[in-house]
């Protein structure tokens, strides 16, 4: 939907000294900032030039996929919060990370369910649990959602028990009351998980997704709404169905699922070449690779060099959301660990001013409130841009 | 100021269906909420029944007594940021909550301040470090923050290094920035700490206190301000100067030392007997106990059973907001601790149900978020008034 004239008019909007990011960021309706774009002309305002994606949430502070998760994500600074999409047996979206639901939830302590507890191959590995599609609605509403990495998040376990499963639509709710509570547009990133395995449970997501995003007025062009996935096909379907921007997620390694599927032999790798990058262009506008496809680490796990992918995104006229920032040192470059300690908090912020460094237009960061932090920090000491003149508004 | 009218005032608006903390919470000004009041007729909002005071800031996730601290606690949900106040030698007021700036500044590390270290005596303790008042405004801007207590909540040592010593002046413009922004009123919740001894110095608190906040159009009943001190005399004398409500901090042990300075033999048990309490009404609005005595600890240091301090308290017209709720082991009851171990987080929830049930009217939190969302919950399960109808707006 995009291809040619989208390049052309990016082109047009950087004369104009917009950054590259133009077509989910057309200027839209700006006398009520309910789910809309926020990037415009004029001075950039704090947090506005690199976006702050809240993974999950604020997953770093609450059990994911939660509304506490996602409001707190909002509270935080977070532009956008970040729902995934499974389903229920009755065809609704609800927020989880997976299809297996035993890992988030206290189904497991619930005998009632017991019996629910199967073994399917998801993307041709077997998972043994209790799956979303599994249950209607009033039976997942039933659950509660528990802390997914204890050992690693020990103070979040303190929620467990506390919030349901959340529909996709009391997520669009919460995005729509935030926004007018906050005073600015709260954006919704939404991901369709596994999208062949949903199919092939005979419950696709997409057409559901479709229409949710009709239904709440939020299937247009300038809706601050982004649409992504690993896969590529449903991509490719949803663009001829949405007018929202479209991510391609890129794993670290691997290849997406469909083309595993379909026999189709391209990997990640193959779609991140530029010859890849071109083609995505062709049905996306934005690339959400793993930290790694832009700053490899070393052979001893540090930090590396950056890789040339966010230039060459860049030129075919992708955004660049890398994922995902987190403080603990388990997910930290070793040399930038403050301890063994795999809990602890390590130098994140270094990990933050490298990746800005590279010029990525956006984070997926579970513990949003640290990158919008880190991105006032790079403003304050210009490591971003000479142009800017925002001021200090924290702090230094 | 308030004596029998205040109290008469209070009656009458009881009647009207407004609580019984009135004289802080008049209607004010509503077309610009900037720092006003918030507690208004009509059905209450999320978080007006109760005040959540974000002690020191967001102090459970910054290093305290920051920008960046009373940033967060405003994000996450405080209907006050807590700035304690001491002063510089050339007598500008700073949020610290010691004179000695050793624990919480990298002052140790700067060889330019390595003389300035000295052996004071703060309300009869000899204390040896580095003091506010002897450093210039100019001087101290040099410093940075460290997180005070890095063995319980290391996550905030990230964070070191990052932030200024802010003015109170700072402080100020800070609420009026975020109640612009967030579209709530952002109070301030002002402690000026250890009275005589800044009197002592020659540097005393009040006049430039009083200065401040008429000089920023504060010094008004409708302001979203509070003052509060753990001695008596001082409280007595702003009574006089100020017409923002007053809240005497009352100790678990010990008495305050203006009382001890001039050989009167009160101690804070006496504060608090009714006797105590009607004396307090007569100048101040407010009363901030340690929560020790709203609810002591058992003999093997679990929750006991209440006190009758709060009614006692209400009785006489004064507000209750006991200090300090935290999540982590350490501070816990005994009975609400998760592990052995100091810095994990415990059973708050458990706490916060306790101390609402009792019916106290705030909430000094060092993790503002927690409070909002215990306040939530009570709402959500009838734990606090059943006239409320505040909907759910958050998990259940």
């Amino acid at each position: 939907m995009r291809r040619k004239l989208a390049l052309l008019t990016m082109c047009g909007l950087v004369v104009l000294g917009i950054t590259t990011t133009a077509p989910a960021h057309a200027t839209g309706d700006e006398r009520f900032p309910e789910v809309e774009t926020t990037r415009r002309g004029g001075p950039p305002d704090p947090g506005e030039d690199v976006l702050v994606i809240g993974h999950r949430g604020a997953s770093g502070y609450r059990p994911e996929h939660t509304l506490a998760a996602y409001e707190l994500a909002a509270r935080m600074g977070a532009d956008y919060i970040e729902p995934d999409l499974v389903t229920t047996a009755d065809g609704v979206l609800v927020a989880r990370h997976e299809p297996e639901i035993g890992g988030t939830t206290d189904v497991a302590q619930r005998p009632e369910f017991a019996d629910r507890k199967t073994t399917k191959i998801v993307d041709g590995t077997p998972v043994t649990g209790w799956f979303a599609e599994d249950f209607t609605l009033a039976e997942l509403k039933t659950l509660r959602a528990v802390e997914r990495i204890p050992e690693l998040r020990p103070h979040n376990t303190i929620y467990d028990g506390r919030f349901e499963i959340p529909t996709f639509q009391e997520v669009v709710d919460l995005s729509r009351r935030l926004s007018r509570e906050l005073g600015r547009p709260i954006g919704l990133y939404i991901e369709t998980k596994h999208p062949t395995y949903f199919a092939e449970q005979g419950l696709p997501l997409e057409p559901a997704l479709v229409k949710a995003l009709d239904r709440n007025g939020l299937n247009r062009p300038n809706a601050k709404v982004y649409v992504q996935s690993f896969e590529v096909g449903n991509l490719k379907q949803l663009d001829r169905k949405l007018r929202v921007p479209l991510v391609q997620l890129v794993g670290a390694s691997g290849a997406p699922y469909d083309f595993v599927h379909s026999g189709d032999p391209r990997t990640y790798d193959d779609l991140v070449t530029r010859k890849g990058l071109a083609e995505i262009a062709r049905y996306a506008d934005g690339l959400g690779p793993a930290l790694d496809r832009v700053i490899p680490r070393t052979d001893d796990g540090g930090l590396g060099e950056p890789t040339a992918l966010v230039d060459d995104a860049h030129r075919v006229g992708l955004d660049v959301h890398p994922w995902t920032f987190r403080a603990e040192n388990e997910f930290l470059p070793t040399d930038l660990r403050s301890s063994g300690d795999p809990a602890e908090w390590g130098d994140v912020f270094g990990l933050y001013e490298a990746f800005l460094a590279t010029g990525v237009d956006g984070v997926f960061a579970d513990h949003p409130d640290i990158a919008v932090e880190a991105l006032r920090s790079a403003r304050t000491t210009g490591t971003r841009g000479a142009t800017e003149t925002v001021e200090a508004t924290v702090g230094g």
